[in-house]
């Protein structure tokens, strides 16, 4: 097709409905127009150069442009770009699962794969809800979850989200599920610390649990980090009593690990690192390091025992791209770099790098928070008080960082940090050095 | 990673729970190990290969390995493989938003992309909703949808699924919408014919829309092709007739053209070859011609505009891979090549020889059926009763297509055609005289 003989930004802005803009934005500062990007950095056809500091909506893992990723790529592409994945199989599909039930904890067994996170998460609601039915016990149709969760945009995805922003607007078309009141570390209603607390905070969610565990298929959950909610952090200890609870009274546990897996945390998985044991494991994003939509939802022989047998059975749930062969191979070459050369190790003193700069935050009003490679703060007046939302803070501190070459996307007045792992200490000071120069220049303004 | 000392469909068999499977029968038979294709064909290991007569789930069109979509995505490569797509733009995403509102009919002016058909259609279902709360118009919150209709499996998507088989088990967590009696046009109740009637069938949507007008915020339907129900084929004047009651009542018109667009029924769209303006066009599948996950939802500014201004306004969904710019790139050259050198005029001879072999199916009972590239026979017992379902005739006959290099994968009894557009006349005879040779020993059998 030949373009129409209009410059790209015009013909974006008579085009193009990006996701989740206010298109009025774009009348005064246009969407960055990147040209090509390599390591952690995209330029624009100027030649001007962005750090992507949240790796493209957190994919990013090893750099734009790897040569390796790249190479896996091309190489698969001479075999084949894609086959279907029913009756059919292929060796990308099967090394990718083999390895990621090796690297995941025991008890995950089967991997089924679909597009993009919300699908991972669709495809764990659909298979948790048919198990109870598939053994009995119909009444077992509703999730728990938690206030400040984030699970996708798809409908079924959106009914276990609990953030009025994403939700409110579909509110009438969504199942009705149980939201309970989650940890909330900033503004512990109890007084304490999220390094030395006891998940104290976890009696709204036990009470909710057992009062409807009859009722309850499963409860849904981003562990250790809730990443929309604007990278609330709270402590394992949550995770552990919550595993306790859907032990003993038999609600399936889904792990939505979709931001936090593959090293953003340091592991490769958080229930991994803590001894958990999900029934269901959601991953998509860094699994194919930036590159392809892909996504994984893991579960236990136990669950696909249930599945196994009479043709009626059958979980009935496709995408037409399933195990997008180039898509697995490049995932293939993401957990070969993962797991090579103690790569996992030498995040450490990026993580201390992350902690000793953050302190520079210490003279705002606002927490600065990290967990392995996330960090993040949040703004805020006096007494931890939000800005109000027609000030739109975060929105102004994005926009002094693209006039400082820096790619943040503040969720509110929260400022995060989700480079991808190849990031240096020198890039984490300058990083940080000027989101805070960003902060400060909004604040004066 | 190092991949374990097993087999690769032992390690299949181990880890991969495949999408629509029951897993018994790949006890029996394994799942067909692919390594590579080249152009309508499959070949596994041992060199063996079997025709693509379903093109990998309706999405191949060029081929597999083809040198030109294969030379466009690693130009891409170069540049990049993905960055985010909000406060981003690239020019892969506006070159092919351009394109589609070009080759569309008019009145379809912005492109909202997604990762697949699943997300394509939940985009188009949020978006008229939200739009009519953006109005003022708070109670039309429902969706019509025809008994029989498809339109992917996230629970949104599955919420206007008219076929019990996908939505049975998932039915107490959908949303509670409005099915409607649609064309059955080989059993048509009216006792016409499809080639000559007035859709008379259409009067049960009448009444429902102008019943519930009030609540209804659109309808949802594949135009002239219901596919997942066994290609149930029916005819344009159906969408005339939907396209005036839609207009006078106020009620969003959804074109779910994932399976049919990009020349499978000749024409670039449905929509465009008949004078139909849909409010919503969903389309993928075939847009990358079967390289990688990639989907868009088309529609007005008039529905555009309803979302501009305040910020409180705007759309909120968002995949992480959303514009993929190596898909973008795949899809450009998809559209090159499907509007170069009357491309589609080269379809009207292979639609012919469709036709004239389909004539060797009348000894049989059951209907030929055909609408361009796609066609299918629904094989029944006499009085075009169905067999029973435990007899799984078409999952013999696919096991027959196996043994003779065909891969196909009937819908219950209805084995239908869906060949990479490129497939030759030659290969269009081999390709029906071997199904009818399946056929014939299954039914002997």
């Amino acid at each position: 097709m030949i373009p129409e003989n209009k410059s790209d930004l015009v013909r974006d802005l008579h085009r193009v409905w990006h996701p989740c803009s206010q298109h009025k934005d774009y009348e005064t500062t246009p969407p960055l127009l990147v040209e090509r990007a390599k390591g952690i950095y995209l330029f624009d056809r100027q030649g001007n150069r962005y750090m992507d500091v949240i790796a493209s909506w957190w994919v990013n893992l090893f750099g734009h442009n790897h040569p390796r990723l790249n190479s896996a790529l091309t190489q698969q592409l001479k075999k084949m770009a894609h086959v279907m994945f029913a009756g059919i199989t292929h060796q990308p599909a099967i090394d990718l699962a083999d390895s990621l039930v090796r690297l995941s904890p025991v008890g995950l067994d089967k991997v089924f794969f679909s597009d993009n996170g919300s699908t991972a998460v669709e495809v764990a609601l659909k298979m948790s809800l048919q198990y109870w039915q598939e053994k009995g016990e119909n009444q077992k149709i509703r999730y728990a979850y938690l206030k400040g969760g984030y699970h996708g945009e798809t409908l079924g995805a959106l009914s276990v989200c609990g953030l009025d922003i994403f939700r409110k607007k579909f509110e009438k078309v969504l199942a009705d599920h149980l939201p309970v009141q989650g940890p909330d570390c900033f503004r512990c209603p109890y007084g304490l610390q999220r390094e030395t607390c006891n998940a104290e905070c976890f009696e709204p969610m036990e009470k909710a649990l057992s009062d409807n565990s009859d009722t309850l298929a499963g409860v849904i959950i981003e562990p250790l980090v809730q990443g929309a909610a604007g990278m609330k952090m709270y402590p394992p200890v949550y995770l552990i009593k919550l595993q306790s609870a859907c032990e003993s009274l038999g609600i399936h546990m889904i792990f939505d690990e979709i931001a936090v897996a593959f090293g953003r945390t340091g592991s490769l998985f958080v229930c991994g690192e803590h001894d958990l044991r999900p029934t269901f494991l959601c991953l998509s994003k860094g699994i194919t390091s930036g590159y392809l939509p892909l996504a994984a939802t893991l579960t236990s022989d136990e669950i696909y025992s249930a599945f196994y047998g009479k043709h009626q059975k059958l979980f009935i749930h496709s995408h037409s791209y399933s195990a997008n062969p180039l898509a697995c191979a490049v995932a293939n070459e993401t957990l070969s770099l993962l797991t090579e050369n103690q790569f996992l190790n030498t995040l450490q003193p990026k993580i201390a790098a992350l902690k000793e700069c953050g302190k520079q935050f210490d003279g705002l009003n606002g927490e600065f928070r990290q967990i392995g490679m996330i960090s993040a703060f949040e703004l805020v007046k006096k007494n931890k008080e939000c800005f109000s939302s027609e000030k739109r803070v975060g929105y102004h501190i994005f926009l002094e960082g693209l006039k400082r070459g820096l790619f943040m996307r503040p969720l509110g007045d929260v400022v995060y940090f989700i480079p991808p792992l190849i990031i240096t200490e020198a890039e984490i000071a300058t990083m940080l050095n000027t989101a805070h120069e960003c902060m400060n220049a909004v604040l004066n303004h």
